[in-house]
C-alpha cells in the first residue's frame, strides 16, 4: 500500500538538505458547506509541515467518513472523487510527517472512535512525553491499541473517562496528557481545539463567513481567505457546538495548572511558513531579523552573500541588506525532484545534493562567498554545498548559521537524529567543525541573537520567553517516557506493510 | 485502496449465478519454517469459500508481522516481496467473502492486539449471534472498535478477560460467542484452534513434517502434501504449543455445555470444494448422490442432462448415472471474466450470465433438457440460462434442483438476501415458481433425499443430524442479536473508503 | 508498461498445461450504432484464442480510433470510459497470443497507416511464411517498421501499392502474403475479410441487425445473438461498404490461384471453443467422437474414465460414452489463479501443476484410471498430473491422447516449442514415453481416426481434408522464410520495454 | 498508460504561470560505459525544458533498447530496474513539453528506425517549419507514419535516401529540413549532433573522461561534472565515431548555406536554467540586466521589490540593485503542488494561483510594490497575482516586465497560444491593458534594452544579432506549412490513448 521504505527516508532526508522536520500540520472547520473542500486546502498550505500522509474526517449530521492517503493533499485531495466522499458541514484535516510509528495507513490521523455518546475524531501536531506511559497502562487496563500513534491513546482516555458529556471526556483526557501539541477534534455537533500548558506548538483560530477555523498556522487562513480571529492561548481547550438553530457558540476554557507560554524556536528558525504569523510575529520578519544579527555578529568581508535554498533565503536577504554586500543567488534549486528518487541506483545517489541544487557559476568564480543557511544538524549537507561552490571556483567560503549550535534531542514533534549525529555533539569546537565542512570560516548565530530576532528581547534565563531546548538543554516539561526509560522502547509488536 | 463498490457487488454476483454465499476460509500452522508460504498455499486452496480479500499474521520469535490485500491470494502472496514481510515459523491466514461490516482493509482478517502479556492475532470463518449485543457493551465499557469486524470483539473480551494466561483469556473469550464459527489464533508461542459448539462451520486438523494444522478443509491439506489428523470436534479448543526445546505440546479440551454436532448442509450443497472430506463424507460423492436420488425422486423423459456450472455438475452427474440419460456439456463456461467486469457499461451489463456462460447449440438443439442445479435463491439467474437454453433450440427445459427450496435466513457466515427476496417466499407454489422461470418443470430435491444424499439417513426430526434452518427454519443456537433487534443495526457510523 | 516478461511466461505455461498455444482471434463489424461494444463482446467469447493483449479500432466517420491494453478484454474494454473513446459505427478488433515479436503494445493489433487515400486499420490471425522476407525487402526499400509484427509488413504493402483504390491496394497487398491467416481491416467506408488461400486458419462471416460481421469463430456471434451468414471461404476477400445512403454493399472475390480447402486440424483438438461450429462441424461433437474412436483404438479395463482439465474433458466424454466406464471428475480445478501466480517465489513455482488442478482423492483411491487429454506437447505437464494421480491411491494409470504424437513445427500463427522439445521426438518409442511419464500405458489416437472424428472419413493422402503437419510433416505451402533461413533471424534490433 | 488529459493540461498552465513553454530538452553521450545513468543525470538538469515525457535509447553493440515514460526524469529513470534495461556505452536522450502531436507514448522522443545498413535513434529540440509538407509528400510516396511527432518525417527521409553511409543519409533528411532546431542521433557506432542553419534553438558540446557529450545547456554538463568544450555552431553537423580500436573521432561539416546565427531571445527570457551559459553568455546576468535595464527605462517610486516567482526573481533582483528599492519576497511559493490538481473540482480550481503562490502579508501591507515579472503573455495570471497583492493590503502596485510584448506565434518549438490571445492584442494600448490587469501602472522592457542586456548592443534592424520574431514578426526563415496553409491541420487522424 505504500512504496516509501526506510531506507528511501534516508535518502530523501539528503535531498531535503540537513534539517530537522515536524511531525504534523492540523485544520478544522464547522458549520460550513465546503468542509472538506476547505479542510484540503488549508492543509495544502500547511504541507510544509508533513508530506508524507494527509487524513480528512467529516460528518455529515448521520455518519462520519474518512479518507486517509500516503502522499500529498494535493495528489489526493483536490478530485471531485475523493471530496464526494467528505460531505457534510464539519471537518478535520492532519497532514503527517511521521516521527512516533511507523510509516502506515492505520497510522494516519484524524483517528476516529465510536463511543457510546456517539463518534468523535481528533488530530494533533506534536508529541505527547508521556504517550509510552499511558499506553502501557491502557494496555494492561485491556485496551486494544490498533495503531502506534499517541492520538490513540487520547481516544482511549477519551473512551475510558468516567464522564458522560463528550466536552468533559475531552478535557478529562487532555489533561492527562503532558508534552507539546496542539489537537483538533470533532464530535456530531461539536468542534474542539486545545494546545498544551506551555504552548510549545502553535494553534491560530481563524473564521469564515462566520465559521469557526481552527489550524497550525495563518497560511492556512490566508489560501481560503478567512480571517484571522486570535491564537489558541496556551492551555487552553476552545469549544465550538453548532445549535439546533444553526447557529454556532463558542465556550473557551483553560485545562488546568497555568504556565507560561514558551513557543517553539524552530517555528521561526524553520518550521514555519515566511507568510504566517506565529504568536503574533511574522515569520519572514523574524528570519530577516536573524540574518540581520548575524551579519552584526559575525561579519565578513565578501562579495557576495549566497542563500542556502530554501530555508536559509530570508536569513541571506537580511544578512545583505544589514552588511551591504550582494544578495545573489548562487546556487540554483531543481524543482524537478521525481517520485523515484527515493529509490535510485548507487551512482545516481552518489550525485546527492546536485539531483536537486547547482552551483550558479557566473556568481560564484572568483568570488569571496558568503553562504546563509537557517541552522546546521548534522553537517553532511554543508560539506557537499560547500564543495559544489568550491568546484566553482570560489575563493573563499564562509558559512554564516542563523541559529545556535544544536546539542540536544527534542520531544515535542521534532524529529531530531540521535545525540551524537548531531554536528555540535561530534566536534570539539567550531574551528573542528569548520575544518570537517571544509569551509574558510563558520559562524552560528546566539542565542540571545535568536531571541531579540524573534521577540525583540535577550533570553531572560530566569523565565525563558520560548523553548529552546535543542540549543540549551532546558526543556520546558517533565520528560515522563524518556526518565522511566520507555522512550524507544517498542511497545506495538506488529509490523504492519498496509 | 479499494476499488470495489457496492453496485459492482450487485452486478458480480449476476455473474457468480443464483447460490448463497459463505464468509471465510481459515488457515494456521505452527513450527515450520515455511510458515507464510504453506498459509498462502493453503489459503489460495480455500479460495473458494472468499475471494474479496485475504491476510496472514506471522510471528518470527521477535515481533509480529501481518499482510492484508484486496483480491485474490494468487495476486500478492505468491511473489518473493510479500512473503518476505511474513517471516517466522508460526502464521494464520484468512480468506474472507464479507458478510458484516463494509469492504475495507481495515476489517480484514486475521485482527491483531497487543495484551499485557504478549500479542494475539485471530480469525475465524462464521458468524456470531450475539457480536452486535458484545459490541455494544462493549463500548459502553469504553472499548474503542476500529473495525466493523465481529472478530474485534473477541479480540477485546481476549483483552479485557481477568485471567492472566493467554489461553485462559482466549478461552474465556470464545465461552461468550454465540452462532457458528471456526476460530484459529496464535500468540508468541501457540496455534490455537475452536469450533462452535454446534459445529456448523468445519475445522479439520493436519500435520505436515510433524508441525500442526488447522484449516477449513481438507484441499488445503492435499495443496501442500500434508496428512488429514482429524475434525475439530464441535465445542473443542485445541492449544498447540512450542516449548523451549522446540517440541510441540498439544492439550484439547471442550469449551462448555457439549452439544450434539449439528455440520451445515450447504458445505455439502455449494460451499466445501468437491475434492474435499468433510465431516468424514466427500463432498464430491455426496453431491453426486444428491443427483441419484433426485433422478429417483423427479424423473423425467429427456435426452441430455445438462449440469448449470460449476455446482450443478457432480449433481448432474449423478443424475445421468440413474437415470440413464446422457450427460453432456450444454453449457460452455468463459474462463476468461475480465476484472472491470465489476463496473460495466449498461449495454454490456445486459449480457448478463452470457458474458460467462453459453449455450452450446449443437447438444441442446431440438433437444429435450434436464437442467441441474445445485440450489436456487432468488431464481433470477435460472430464469436467464433457461432463456439461454431455449434460444438454442431446446424443445424442453426441465430444471431440476439438487437441495430443497430456501425460505429462512442464514445467521452463522453465509451472506442470505433479504427473505422476501428468495424464490420460496416469492411465489405460492411450485408451479408459480415454474411459471416464473419459464421451464417446462422444476423440481427440488426432499430435505430427506438431502440428508440420505450427506449421511446415509433420512432426517431425525427429533435431533437433526445437520443444521438446515434455511430449508426449515430450524436453527441450532438462539439468535440473541436478532430477537433483540440489534441484527442489522449499523453500530459504527465512521465510513472509511481506505 | 508491461509486466509481463518472458520467465513468466514460461511458468504461466505450465500452468496451462502442455498444449500448443494460438496466436491471435479477430472481430469486424459495420454500419452498427453499437461497433465498439459488440467488438469488445466478440473479443471476450474468443479470449480463449489469445489472452496477452487486445486492441480495437473504430472510426466515427471523421477520424480512427483506438485502444490497446495487454490483459483481458473483460479487464479494460467493457468500462465505459474505454468505450467511450471508441466512437462510431464501425470497428475491428483483435485478441492476441503471441508467437512472432516481443510483447510490446506497439505490437498489439489493429495496426493503422495514415494513407494518402485516407486511413486503414488491420488486424490478422495466424502467420505469414514470407512474412521476414518481405520485411527485409520493404527495409532495403527505406521502409520503417515500428513494430515486429507481421501485419505492420502488410500495412506497407498496401501503402506502397501502385492501385489507387484502397480496396485494390489490400488485395494486391494480401496476394503478395504466403502463409495462413485470417486478416480484417477496415477503411473510412469499408469493411474487408480475407482467408488465406489454403483456409488454414478460420473466419466466419455473421450478420446482427442486417449489419455484416467477421470473426474466427461462431462463439462470437452467439454471445451478441447474431446469426451465423457462412464461412469465409479459403482464398476469398469480402468487401462490405456503406454506401451515401446508409446501404451496406457487399462483394466478395477471390484472391488468386484457387486451392483446396485444408482447415487446421488444431483448431478441432484444442483450439476452437466447443460450443462454435468450425467449417460446418460442431467443435464439441469432433472432440466427443475423438474420445469414442480413441475408445476403440485404445481400449483398457479400468474403473473411472478421468478428464485432465479442460481440454480433454469432451473426448474423455465421448471415451466414457463408448466404453462404458464411467466418467468422472478425478481432478478438480482451482478456479482463482492469481495474476501474480506469475512471479511466484520459487517453492511456491515447486507446487506446480497443484496450483490449478488437485486430485479428487474419492474417485481415485484403489481405481484404475483412465486420463484422457487433448494432446501431449512435451509430456511435463503429463509427468507431474500422473504423479499427482498416483499419489492420491491409484491403483493404476493409462494415459489415452485424443490426437496423434506431435512431430513438427507449425508456421501458421501456433506457438510450437522446439523441435527436439516434443515428447514425440525425444524418446525413441511410446514404451519410453511411457517410461518417462510414469503411467502404465499410454496411447495415442490415430491420425486417420483423428480424420473420421472430425470429417466422418479417413485421411486422403492424395489430397489431405484439413492440415495435419504437426502430425505428419506435410506443410500445405511452402516455407519461404524458413527455407531461405529467415525465421527465426531477429531482423528488428530495438528491445522496447514499453 | 497516460493520465494526462487535454483539460488537465489547461488548468496545469494556469499553476504555471502566464508564460511560454518550450518543447524539449536533449542529451547523447557516445563511448561512455555509465551511457545510460549520465543521460538520465543530463535530462533531469534538463527537466525544465519539458515535464510532459522522457526518452532514451541506448546501444550495447548488438541491440538497441528503448525507454519512453510520460512524467518526469526522476520518476522513471533513476531506478536501478529501468536503468538496467538500457546496457551500453552511448546513449541518447529526450525530455518533452509537447507542441506538435496529441500526447502519447508513441510520440515521445528518440524515435528508433532500422535500417537496412543498421539501425538509428534521433531525437530533437524545436520544430520543423516544413514538416507537414514533408509528411505529406511522403505519404503520398508510400511511408506510413506511426507517430505524429515530426521527428519521424527525419527518419523516413534517412530511411529513404539514395545515399548509402548512415551519415550521408543523415546529412542528406537534415538539408531538407527546415526552421529551428537541435537535433542529435545515435547509430551502430556514431553519435551525431545538427544544429538548424540559423542557430534558433541551443545545443553545446561537452566533454566527460574524455567522451563527447552533445546537450541542449550547460547546466547537463555541471551535474556530471562534464567540461564545456564549445556551442554547436549553426548550420554545424557533428559526427563522433567509435572505431574500432575503441577510440573516437570526430568530424564537424556545415550542413548548407552559410546564415548569420540568430539565438532564441526567451532561452535568455525564460526558458534556459540560470546557471546555464548560453552563447557564451551567462543566463543569470543576462536576467539580471534585462532586470536592471527596467529600472532605468521604467523608475517608479516603491516600497519594495517583488520577483512573480520564479521565472521573475533575477530580473527583480537587478531591477532593486539598479533602483535602490528593498528586494522582498511578497509572494510564497507552495513547493508541494500534487499530481492530481490536474483534474481537482471545479471549487478547488476557483483558487487559481493561490494553490501556488501566496501574499507575504508582512512584506505588502501598506506598501508601493513593484512586482517584475519575465514576460507577460496572455495576461491572465497576472490578474490573478495583482488581486493577491491587492488584498494583501499593498497601498500600489506597479507592474514590470522584463521582456517586450508579444504579438506573434512562434513556429521553432516554442508552444504559443493563438494570436488573438496575445495580451498585447487584446488591447489597443498599455493603459488598456494596465486597466485590465489592475495595477496602478504597467511598463515593458523596450527590444534595444532586452538586446543591451542579452549582447551588450541595441538590435542591429539590417541584421538581428538574435531572433525576436514574437516581439518583432521578424521570422528568421520562411514558413512553409504555415503560408502553404498545412500548419494546423491535422494530418494523421488516428486517435490514440495509448
Amino acid at each position: 500500500m505504500t512504496d516509501l521504505s526506510v531506507s528511501a527516508h534516508c535518502f530523501e532526508s539528503d535531498l531535503e538538505g540537513d534539517t530537522l522536520h515536524e511531525e504534523c500540520g492540523v485544520f478544522g472547520i464547522l458549520g460550513h458547506p465546503d468542509a472538506a473542500t476547505l479542510t484540503a486546502l488549508g492543509l495544502h498550505a500547511l504541507q510544509h509541515r508533513g508530506q508524507e500522509a494527509a487524513g480528512i474526517v467529516s460528518f455529515d449530521g448521520r455518519q462520519f467518513h474518512t479518507e486517509k492517503h500516503m502522499g500529498l493533499v494535493g495528489d489526493h485531495y483536490t478530485n471531485p472523487a475523493t471530496l464526494a466522499k467528505l460531505p457534510g458541514n464539519m471537518a478535520i484535516g492532519h497532514t503527517r510527517y511521521s516521527t512516533t510509528g511507523e510509516v502506515a495507513l492505520r497510522n494516519v490521523q484524524p483517528l476516529f472512535a465510536e463511543l457510546e455518546v456517539g463518534g468523535i475524531a481528533v488530530a494533533h501536531n506534536g508529541n505527547f512525553t508521556n504517550g509510552l506511559t499511558l499506553r502501557r497502562q491502557l494496555i494492561a487496563g485491556g485496551a486494544i491499541c490498533q495503531s502506534t500513534s499517541d492520538t490513540e491513546v487520547v481516544l482511549h482516555l477519551i473512551a475510558r473517562s468516567r464522564y458522560t458529556n463528550t466536552t468533559d471526556r475531552f478535557i478529562d483526557a487532555i489533561r492527562q496528557m503532558e508534552g507539546g501539541y496542539s489537537m483538533i477534534g470533532i464530535t456530531r455537533t461539536k468542534l474542539i481545539a486545545a494546545r498544551d500548558p506551555t504552548g510549545i506548538r502553535p494553534l491560530v483560530m481563524g473564521e469564515l463567513d462566520g465559521k469557526p477555523i481552527f489550524c497550525s498556522e495563518t497560511c492556512a487562513l490566508d489560501i481560503i481567505g478567512a480571517k484571522f480571529v486570535r491564537d489558541v492561548e496556551n492551555g487552553e481547550i476552545i469549544v465550538c457546538e453548532i445549535q439546533p438553530d444553526g447557529s454556532i457558540t463558542i465556550e473557551a476554557m483553560k485545562s488546568g495548572n497555568p504556565q507560561p507560554e514558551r513557543l517553539c524556536l524552530f517555528e521561526y528558525v524553520y518550521f514555519a511558513r515566511p507568510d504566517s504569523v506565529v504568536g503574533g510575529r511574522s515569520v519572514y520578519v523574524a528570519r530577516k531579523n536573524m540574518g540581520k544579527n548575524l551579519a552584526k555578529e559575525a561579519p565578513v568581508e565578501a562579495d557576495v552573500v549566497v542563500p542556502v535554498p530554501d530555508g536559509g533565503t530570508p536569513a541571506a536577504l537580511g544578512y545583505a541588506q544589514e552588511s551591504g554586500i550582494p544578495f545573489e543567488y548562487g546556487i540554483i534549486r531543481n524543482h524537478y525532484v521525481g517520485r523515484t528518487f527515493i529509490e535510485p541506483t548507487q551512482q545516481i545517489r552518489a550525485f546527492g545534493v546536485k539531483l536537486k541544487h547547482s552551483a550558479n557559476r557566473a556568481m560564484i568564480e572568483g568570488k569571496r562567498v558568503v553562504l546563509v543557511d537557517d541552522s546546521i544538524v548534522r553537517g553532511t549537507t554543508s560539506v557537499k554545498i560547500v564543495q559544489m561552490i568550491r568546484d566553482a571556483g570560489a575563493k573563499e567560503v564562509h558559512i554564516r548559521v542563523a541559529s545556535p549550535m544544536i546539542f540536544f534531542p527534542d520531544f515535542y514533534g521534532i524529529d531530531t537524529p540521535d545525540k551524537d549525529k548531531l554536528l555540535a555533539n561530534q566536534y570539539a569546537d567550531v574551528a573542528a567543525m569548520t575544518k570537517f565542512i571544509g569551509a574558510d570560516s563558520l559562524q552560528f548565530l546566539s542565542i540571545d541573537g535568536l531571541y531579540r530576532a524573534v521577540g525583540g528581547e535577550d533570553r531572560n534565563p530566569a523565565r525563558p520567553q520560548f523553548t529552546d531546548h535543542y540549543f540549551t538543554g532546558d526543556y520546558p516539561t517533565r520528560l515522563l517516557d524518556k526518565d522511566g526509560e520507555t522512550m524507544g522502547r517498542k511497545v506495538s509488536v506488529l509490523v504492519s506493510n498496509g
